[in-house]
This record gives structure tokens, sequence and C-alpha cells, in this order.
């Protein structure tokens, strides 16, 4: 008879409870690949178990509580007491990761999080392992289920922002507060992790800056799809001027793009290097038994062998001003002259358009336009001085966009 | 100063000499994450080195000469004097798996293949690792980066098959004899690698059914585009009726496929299981850089620790007679009857029509249509009666057809 191997479980919500019947269900699977038949030695919830009690009983402890108080100090004791990790925690690992790799450091045991980003999509695995000496440029993508979900919705029904929200929430794509997903912060949090992961540098979670989705019209997207446009809540982590940046902003893409056909509560995410050029990762972005798969995944090589924990070669600066190209709509008077005072006022900032939609409506005209990269402190200035125009009817409005035209 | 690993290098065509370039290149990458600084014990080229002086003096040998011989022997020479040996050698993998994994198993030492199967994309490890423990239902996807980039070219510029060749030779994605990518061989042997993998039983090689690209006329992708349809060689591995189906054909999708806008020379392989759902991975499917990146990757993780290699746990059957939609193109004297007999014969093998269009040509008609799934054996019996039709003005083409419609 195999050895087993006792699983102390923190937390029995929605990924708790589907790890739980998951590891049952594939425990025989577990043996044959590891050598060891796991079993539960103990589940620790709000109303039941003790930690102390749990841990000594546990040979790995799997920490699906999320938040940060009281699982940094459950996952701190228990690598501490020498046994590997397996979390499902993004808040965690993006706060306090350097923190707890240090110390699972010190233990000499694993601290494993797979979970924590893009949901089933390996991500984490494959940036650590795979791509684990391969001089990475580049990782960006969808890393919130929950707002590509309201854009595909608006985008696909002309729903409005709040219609969409509602509907997500229907579906259970959405928490009763959004409010995490909406803002882009959970997004960042991914962003942070998986940047620690790509350029072996510690993130400092607040230095990532974030946009949310909760300003984004219909009106947006109609305009976005006569241009051949789509949108996206793109975390953006990427080499700049010797240092990283870590970003998450809305972002209109071609139709060619990788990320284009992205929809739904998928999650997707694209790793580029000279070396191998570039790699995207599709696929469900959350879901209790996806993430518990995920949690599984980790389990299985805690238990198979040893991975090196992520380490810190080098302390690169966060970088602010990058270039991009916008997408920028105005709404004005209909009159002579209104179109070459814009025109003007970008043509003095540098900034080119690559095209252009204009309507009229009543009195009004709308412009949509994008216009090719350029430094992003330049574009605000220009649109800060278009906003003066007497002529503006409303603020201008404006998105990044990707401007590669993939074949 | 850190101990260093011998790298025994068999081989120096393209991917040889990439690695060794980019193993120079990031050799202090490779000692922060494994803590051993890689060096080259020789490398073994047609007229340089001799085989066992450089197994003598290495930790670790990289077979990249490709071949089952002389390459099977060396391995094996390799595996017996319990060095782990790292090889981008899909043929040797395909064809020789099971005889090298017991081998490896009774060494006690580490066989990694990665590069073997579509390029950069790191499949073999997500399969292996991610998903070692999942109930995988199918593995699918192009994982021929020489037909996928012939096709492409066709569908865009309208191109005869043998001028698309001819391009993909130009650019060095096809070689002078291009018959091994073009009848589906090559895909074949990743199929059967990555069967292997996913459902935990031997493959046998020659249990692989395929089919080329040979006879796709731009006619076809002509009208696949009226029917919204893109052109794949499609290799499927899947589980069926108790069994397990592994086969290479060519196979039109709808536009919303993940798989559809994968286009040029690159790879896409798609793993489905109810646990994961679907999880979509995408990149260069070949390339010296790129495979010597996949190749590097592997040799990273022999240094850093073990992993489980693969076992066998049953035994499936391979199942011959599954169902599909098929896109059906005929050309027939435009006379009165003639579809209404095309109908009958579909009808009388309990075929139902999805999509259907016709073009008048002089005195012909061509019709075009793709049929809703059904058993294949089914479908090839009214497909040999439909040509013994006396209106027929040549055989009819038949294709597969991914039914399902992404939104």
């Amino acid at each position: 008879m195999a050895d087993s191997v006792r699983i102390g479980l923190l937390g029995r919500g929605t990924v708790g409870a589907a790890f739980a019947d998951l590891l049952a269900a594939r425990a025989a699977a577990v043996e044959a690949a590891t050598g060891r038949r796991p079993e539960l030695a103990g589940t620790l919830t709000r109303s039941e178990g003790d930690f102390g009690e749990i841990l000594e009983r546990s040979d790995v402890v799997v920490e699906l509580i999320g938040g940060t108080d009281p699982a940094r100090a459950f996952v701190i004791d228990a690598l501490r007491a020498g046994r590997p990790v397996v979390t499902a925690n993004k808040q965690l690992l993006a706060q306090h990761g350097e923190e707890l790799f240090g110390i699972a450091r010190e233990a000499g045991v694993q601290l494993r999080f797979e979970a924590a980003v893009a949901g089933v999509i390996p991500i984490v695995r494959v940036i650590q392992e795979s791509f684990g000496v391969t001089e990475i440029d580049k990782v960006f993508g969808i890393v919130n289920g929950t707002t590509n979900f309201i854009l595909s919705e608006m985008a696909a029904s002309g729903a409005g922002y709040e219609d969409a929200v509602a509907r997500a929430q229907e579906l259970g794509y959405a928490e009763a507060d959004p409010s995490d997903d909406v803002s882009g912060a959970d997004a960042a949090a991914k962003m942070a992790i998986l940047a620690r992961l790509a350029f072996h540098t510690p993130v400092d979670f607040d230095g990532v800056s974030y946009e949310g989705i909760e300003r984004v019209t219909p009106d947006d997207l109609a305009y976005a799809k006569e241009l051949g446009l789509s949108l996206k809540l793109l975390g953006v982590a990427e080499r700049r001027d010797g240092g990283i940046s870590v970003r998450v902003f809305p972002c209109f893409l071609y139709g060619g793009h990788p990320l284009a056909p992205v929809g739904g509560p998928f999650n997707a995410v694209m790793v580029e290097s000279e070396a191998i050029t570039e790699v995207t990762m599709s696929g469900p972005g959350a879901g209790g038994v996806q993430t518990a798969s995920a949690v599984l995944g980790d389990l299985v090589s805690v238990l198979a062998g040893e991975t090196p924990l992520p380490d810190a070669e080098t302390s690169l600066p966060l970088v602010a001003d990058v270039s991009s190209s916008f997408y920028l709509h105005l709404e004005v008077a209909d009159r002579p002259g209104v179109l070459a005072k814009v025109a003007r006022i970008l043509g003095e900032n540098e900034i080119s358009v690559k095209s252009f939609v204009q309507r009229g409506i009543g009195d009004d005209a709308r412009l949509a336009m994008v216009v090719h990269e350029c430094l992003e402190s330049r574009f605000a200035a220009a649109v800060e001085e278009i906003a003066e125009l007497d002529d503006l009817r409303s603020p201008p409005r404006s998105i990044r966009v990707i401007e590669e035209e993939f074949v």
C-alpha cells in the first residue's frame, strides 16, 4: 500500500468545496502520478476546525480562504513548520509575495500559486518553468473574466454598463459588489504577480497603476465597431527603457489580434520574448472546479518533486510615461473650423491620426479617431487643450489601442 | 563558485547551433535558476566527435540529431549510463517512446521532449504537469506550421497548392522535399505523443490515421469563404466510445473557432476536460531559436529537480469509425433533377444539410454544402453512391468541418 499524504485544507467556500470533491475524485490518479495517496487531514472553516491542530496533522497545506488576513498568518506558520503550501490567493501573493518567498526559501519548502492568476490557464508554471531562463520582454492579456464578460455583453447587445453588470451578476460572473473587478484592482494584483515572475524583480503592488471599465459607454463600443475594434480590459507588464511598466487599462484591439476573439468570462495571456516570439494561452478565467483543478495541479507538483522558488536577480524600476496608440471620441458643435482646431492641437503635439470617422447628429458632430503611438504625457496634454475648446459639447473620451494589425 | 554541469550536445544543425548559442547567452540565467553553471562538454556532428567520449564527459545529454537512427541508440546508451536526456525528436518519441520511457524509468533518470511537439508552445509540460491528474477528453489543434502556412497562403492569395508550397519553400517554412509535412505524417507523430501523454496509454504510431493537404484546391477555399469557413490541417486525439481516436485531417472551421485565426506558420493546441473546460495555447510552430528555447526550458527542469515519467495506467483501444460534419463539393451537369438525386442519396443515408451554395458555370453547376455530424462510414457510403451518378463532371470532394459555432 502506498504512503498517504495528509492535506490540510483552509477554507471551504466555492473553490474549497470544489477542491475537496476533486481531490476525492482524482485520488487514484494522484497516487499513480506521485506514489502517494492523498487524504484530507482536516478542513478549517469560519465555524469549524482549529488551525494549529490541522497544521499538526498535515503534510501539505492548501490555503483557499482568500484575502490577506488571516491567510497570511496561516501561510507563514505553515511554511515555518516545514509544510509546503499551495494557494489560490492573488492578494496575498501580490501584497506579501516577497515575504512569503523568503520564508519558504529559508524553510526549504515549496509555495505554489498557479490558481492565483488566470484561472485554469497554467501561466504561472509556464513563465516559471518553461520560460524560467528566457528573457521575457512582455506579458499581457485579459486576466479578469468578470470585466471581459461585461465588455463582451455590451458589445454584443448594445447594453449599457449597468445592465451588463446586472447580467454578469445574474449569471454568477460578478459579485454583488463588483468594484474589485470593474475597477481593475483584481487584474492589477494578478499583473503584479506575473511581472514578478517574468522579470525576476520584486514588484511593489502599490506601484501598479490601474483603470477600470466603469466609464465605458455603449456609444464607444458602437463607433469602435465601425473602426474594426473590440474592447478589452488589458493587463500589461513589459520592459521599457531599462525598467518595467505594469498597468491595467481598457484597450481596443483590431479584429486580427490574438486577444480580440477572447470573449465572455475567458482569460488569455500572451508572453513575448525574442527567443520564443510569442505564446498565447487562453481559457476560463474562473469557476470553482477550474480553480480547484489548478490547485490540484500544484499539489501534484509539490508531491512529485522540487521546483525553484521565484528568485530576485535584479531590481528594476517602474516606468511611468510610455507610448501608446489611442482612440479619441469628441462631441462638438457642427460648425466650420472645429475639425481644424482639433487637428492643429494634435499636430502641435506631434500626434498623427491613423483612422477617422465623423457623424453629424442634429447640430452636433461626433468625431471618433485612432491616433498613432505617441508618449502618453503628450497625448494627455493634447486632450487637455482640446477639452478647453468652446466647441466641445461634452468632455473628450479616450481609450488606448493596440495599433498592430495582425495578418 | 557554483558547480558546473556538463552538457553533451548531439547534432549541430539549425536547432543544435541555435541551442549552443542560446546556452552560452543564458548561462548566467541557468546558473541563477538551478545553482549550476552549464558548459558544453562536447558536440557530436556527422564529421566530428566521438559519442562514447562525449557521453563519458557529460552530466546531461541533449539529442538534436533527429530521425530514429542513430538517435535511438545514442539516447538508450545515455539513459542506461544514468544521464538525463533532453530531445526534440518527435519520430523517436512517437515510434520508440515506450521503450525509452521504460529504460529511463529503470535508470531513474529524466527524459524530456517539450521541443518535439508544437515548437515553443509548452504543451508537453502543461499536459504532463499542470493537467497530469486531469481526466482529459480531447487534445486537438494545428501541430504542423508548414501546412498551416500553405493553407493560409492559398486562402489569402487564391494561389494554387503548388505555388503555395513553392512560396513556403522560398521562406524556409517547407523543406525541399515537403512530403513529411504535407502528407500529415509529421503531425501524426506529434499527435501520437500528445495522445500518449493525455490519456496515459501507449499509442501505436502505426494506428494513427492521417490525411494531408495535397488535394486541396483554391476552389475549395473560395467556396469555403462564402460559407464562412477557413481550412486547417487538424490533429485530433480524443476519447471515443471507451477508447481513443487519434487522427490528422484537413478540416474547415467557422470564423469564431479559437483555431480559426491561427494563420501562417503558427501552431495551436486545445485541451478539453470537464474540470478545466478548455485551454488553448498558440505560438510559432518551429524555427531554430524557438525550438532551442524549448530544449533549454527542459534542460533547466532537469537540473532543477525531478518530474515523473509518463506512466501507463491503462491500455485503451483505437476507435475507427467516428462522427464528423463534412463539407461536400460537387461539379454536376446543370439540368433538372440532379439536386434531387443528390438530396435523395443523402437523405437515404440519414445525412442532413446544414448550409448550401450553388453556382451555375456554363453548362455545369457547382454545389458546395456543409452537412451535419454523421458517422464517417455512412458519409463515405453516400459519397460513393453520388460519385456513380451520370451527372457528375468530376469526382466529389469532401473535407471535415468542425460544426460548432463559437459565439
